[in-house]
């Protein structure tokens, strides 16, 4: 079932979606969008639409398919955007039948409207007391209004005053907005329709239903035994959290330090998941959490103040490297201030980090100054002038600033792996349709994790082969509604993949192979780069920034030597 | 000859240039930096390269045969970028026997670097005592120190600051700095070498040598008689200058208001060069004032305030438009202040009118508010975070504030004809290689003048034959020194083109026909598209923003409707 949602007209219009069969998640929303939305069309304007759609799994109570995707042309990139989201939606927007709500047009009026989803339907309202107000409190007036029990998606002061760094933040299973569609400013499109929040109201819903209901429970049980047997999802992730790459890279040199100048970071272990865990558990914090119904990985956190306060949740890997080693700060309560921060306001943490040291290297702040760069982020919130260079990026702030050393890929920030250390992720950043994405490739299992084979981080052999073939399973794994994180999984244990295989077949009744779940990963690939062509964007861009190239990075000294001429072979399919 | 200036070393080499035989202007300075410069360099980084060069006829004393040409990579577009200017320079640098200056690499030193150039060889000075200074401080400081004579093009703390707007200032005859090369940034990309200024002392030279100086004079009469017959350049230009076509553009609907939300202006006649006409008499200004040696149109001012006291001069219709119908503005005093501002900070006026617009529209400030728009344009001189955005031009402005009607192409600002009542020249806009610029395919000239034939504007009947037509004849054009006005007589007068074709062949022994002439037209555009394509901008760039085609324009609410595909055969040759 999809909805339709004419801001304009305010109109809620219902159908089946038939041109959509068959798809889910990111291969359902880049489908859409590249179906539905002109390629030149202003990212702000009419003629861009904003989808939720739901994956093939969601709603099954599948092990860890709690996973959405939100799609729209971006206002950052100026590409087609898939930005994925956990938290609690995922699951309610499946039970209640949804695969899609397409949000269109703009509204005439400015002012804050709510999409409440429930089994009686989908309503827009109006609440212009909304307005203005960032993402906690949003959440709380919705929660008085709506009960505890809704999932909530909404958008802060950034997405409302369309920054391009926007994301829009979602409530995890306690109801706390820790889970953001951060990537490519989605944020600001939801902004630019006046779309405040969306709520799904679960109530009175079943399961969704299966073709065959006993094959399932067999493939769910497969992908669940992997999870829990793979020292990575079973060990690393629900210990110390995502957090625990901080140490893995900085040995490996490929931690990215004060804007891409070193890949070591001599406060790593401030920083780092242990560290993390540690503290949180000295506070009365929490890890092992898990972000979304029907988690068995829990690599989540809650993460409290010096006087036992709850301060922030979800302090991710990327966020802990963006606003911590990537701008010289190895303060890991500073860091959580800052990532409060971003959720509050509704900015993407990499993004953000990157674009404080892009900043940093203008000049703005200093390295190191992790009180400056709380002082910049609240600059943010009160869309000074500063501020609003800050929320439109690290491109815009490098070009704003006159810097030459700006790591942004389609003009979206290089995430926390750097491409000269770890050189299949620096192809996937390259070449992927989303602008620099780690999770569209992610070569780090291979590179640095030891999972699914090695290829060597530092050599050109190997990592086209290695970026091509995870940039079409993930396209596949982002269909599904499941988090990238089985991945570690599939990649080691065949079993897991045949569980993936088996759900969905027996989710739809039908009798796909493998094989035909990564021809569905590739057309979502190449419906993108239609898109992307069409936007003018194609593979003269397929490239990092000159200074990848050129600027050998400590302490290996490597640069980035993968030709373009075979970063050109990655889409040969 | 060559000069070669490396920054990193401050080493400067000579050569013949063998590689560039037979080229000038901007076949010359394009050729340069395709070959010379990796596409997908920064911009400000250390392998962009900057180069100055002269066009073929560039000291020889024929009619308007003043200009040179500035060439880089664009920090405003990332395309390729070739800045034609007018002033003292070229013939200086004609008479001196350079072809061309090409700076290279990025300095050790943050300073400013002056390079002088005279018939003793170039030399590398530093004058730190400049750093900071606009641009008529610089000129005046210069003067003092090397002479009123020479011929200066600088940078003022715009171009030191690395904004995409910046321009390089050229002083005219008089040794005011009211020249500039405008367009790209590549004040900016100077900036990023740390050159603050460029001398050219001619004293001792001769007029350049003739292969056959008698045919070159008989090539010289042809044109100078077509120019003073054709009405544009013996009579318009010359009385009313080129602020004339305010009225004509407003009353064909097509003068851009009010950030190109209608093509007619209230106030046009208040800003128009009959006003400006009258305004500079009654003040003891000046009409009819040529801006480089040989300037036989005169088409240039200068403009006094109410004391009597020069405020500016070189007040353009672009200048008129974007500073003045752009915003709202109906105040020829306060867009006389605003054109000194941008000339003395070193911006390029059109993308400063332009990015105001689209700040107004944006809630920085209110459109018809001149005094407002003068105070921004302040922030941009002391480089605020808000005179930062401003100074990074219409696109950078736009996406800060989220404004969904930008008037760019390829990151530069729509100059002052609406393409949607003006079409032609909405073709050249979206195709040209530039970036959104007028001068590259001004077809203007049949669409409103009457000039070269008649094309209805507001059809879209014959616009790509037009554009493309203009495209290659102007890039032939523009290689030659000659001011591009006379174009004029070009397209109406067959004298012109002959006295042009034999001009060239005089000075340098060739036999070419205007068919080959047009043949290297055309090579500059494969060149400039080649350069391009390496740096990601292709076909799927060449287009407008979407709201032309979907926004009628008042009067008559025509939109751009020029299909794509057509636009895609500009370049078929």
């Amino acid at each position: 079932m999809f909805y339709r949602v004419n801001m304009a007209t305010l109109a809620v219009s219902k159908d089946d979606g038939a041109q959509y069969q068959g798809l889910g998640g990111r291969a359902l929303s880049s489908r859409i969008v590249s179906a539905e939305v002109d390629p030149q069309a202003h990212p702000l304007g009419a003629s861009n639409k904003l989808v939720f759609v739901t994956g093939l799994l969601s709603g099954t109570g599948a092990p860890n398919a709690g996973r959405m995707s939100l799609g729209a042309k971006s206002p950052l990139t100026g590409t087609i955007k898939e930005s994925n989201v956990g938290g609690a939606m995922g699951n309610k927007l499946g039970r209640l039948g949804i695969r899609g709500i397409i949000v269109e047009d703009l509204p005439a009026k400015d002012t804050a409207y709510v999409l409440k989803v429930s089994a009686a339907g989908l309503v827009v309202e109006e609440m212009p007391e909304l307005k203005g107000l960032d993402i906690y409190d949003t959440v709380a007036k919705l929660q008085q209004k709506y009960g505890e029990k809704v999932a909530i998606g909404c958008i802060g002061t950034a997405g409302e005053n369309k920054m391009a760094s926007a994301c829009v933040g979602f409530t995890d299973m306690e109801g706390a907005p820790t889970r953001q569609a951060g990537r490519g400013g989605l944020g600001a499109v939801m902004g630019s329709k006046s779309v405040k929040a969306i709520i799904a109201d679960d109530a009175g819903t079943q399961m969704v239903p299966f073709a065959d209901e006993a094959a399932f429970r067999a493939g769910t049980k497969k992908l669940a035994n992997a999870l829990l047997t793979h020292p990575v999802t079973s060990q690393g992730l629900p210990t110390y959290g995502t957090d625990v790459l901080v140490n893995i890279l900085s040995e490996a040199g490929g931690l990215p330090t004060r804007n891409f100048s070193s890949g070591r970071f001599e406060g790593a272990n401030n920083i780092g998941g242990e560290t993390l865990n540690a503290t949180a558990k000295e506070r009365g914090g929490k890890t092992g959490h898990a972000c979304s119904p029907g988690c068995i990985i829990r690599c989540s956190n809650i993460y409290k103040d010096k006087k036992g306060e709850v301060l922030t949740g979800g302090l991710e890997y990327e966020s802990c490297w963006s606003l911590g080693a990537d701008i010289g700060v190895d303060n890991l309560d500073d860091i959580a201030v800052m990532n409060r921060l971003c959720d509050d306001i509704g900015v993407d943490t990499i993004e953000m980090g990157v674009t404080l040291g892009v900043a940093m290297e203008g000049g703005v702040a200093s390295f190191g100054d992790g009180k400056a760069a709380i002082e910049l982020i609240k600059e943010v919130g009160k869309a000074t002038p500063l501020g609003r260079i800050l929320g439109g990026g690290a491109e815009l702030t490098g070009k704003t600033y006159g810097v030459r050393r700006v790591p942004t890929v389609k003009g979206q920030a290089i995430p926390a792996y750097d491409p000269r250390a770890v050189k299949g992720v620096g192809v996937t950043y390259a070449t992927t349709t989303m602008g620099a994405d780690h999770t569209a490739g992610y070569s780090v299992t291979a590179n640095i994790l030891s999972v699914g084979g090695k290829v060597d981080p530092l050599k050109p052999e190997g990592q086209v082969d290695l970026s091509r073939n995870l940039q079409i399973a993930t396209a596949f794994l982002d269909s599904t509604g499941l988090c990238l994180f089985v991945a570690f999984a599939v990649l080691d244990i065949p079993e897991a993949l045949d569980g993936i295989v088996e759900m969905c077949n027996a989710r739809f009744g039908w009798n796909k192979t493998a094989g035909d779940y990564l021809e569905m990963g590739k057309q979502v690939l190449r419906d993108e780069r239609a898109f992307n062509a069409g936007a003018g964007i194609g593979a003269g861009d397929d490239d990092l920034p000159e200074f990848f190239r050129k600027e050998p990075l400590p302490p290996h000294n490597t640069v980035f030597d993968i030709p373009k001429k075979d970063l050109d072979t990655v889409f040969n399919f």
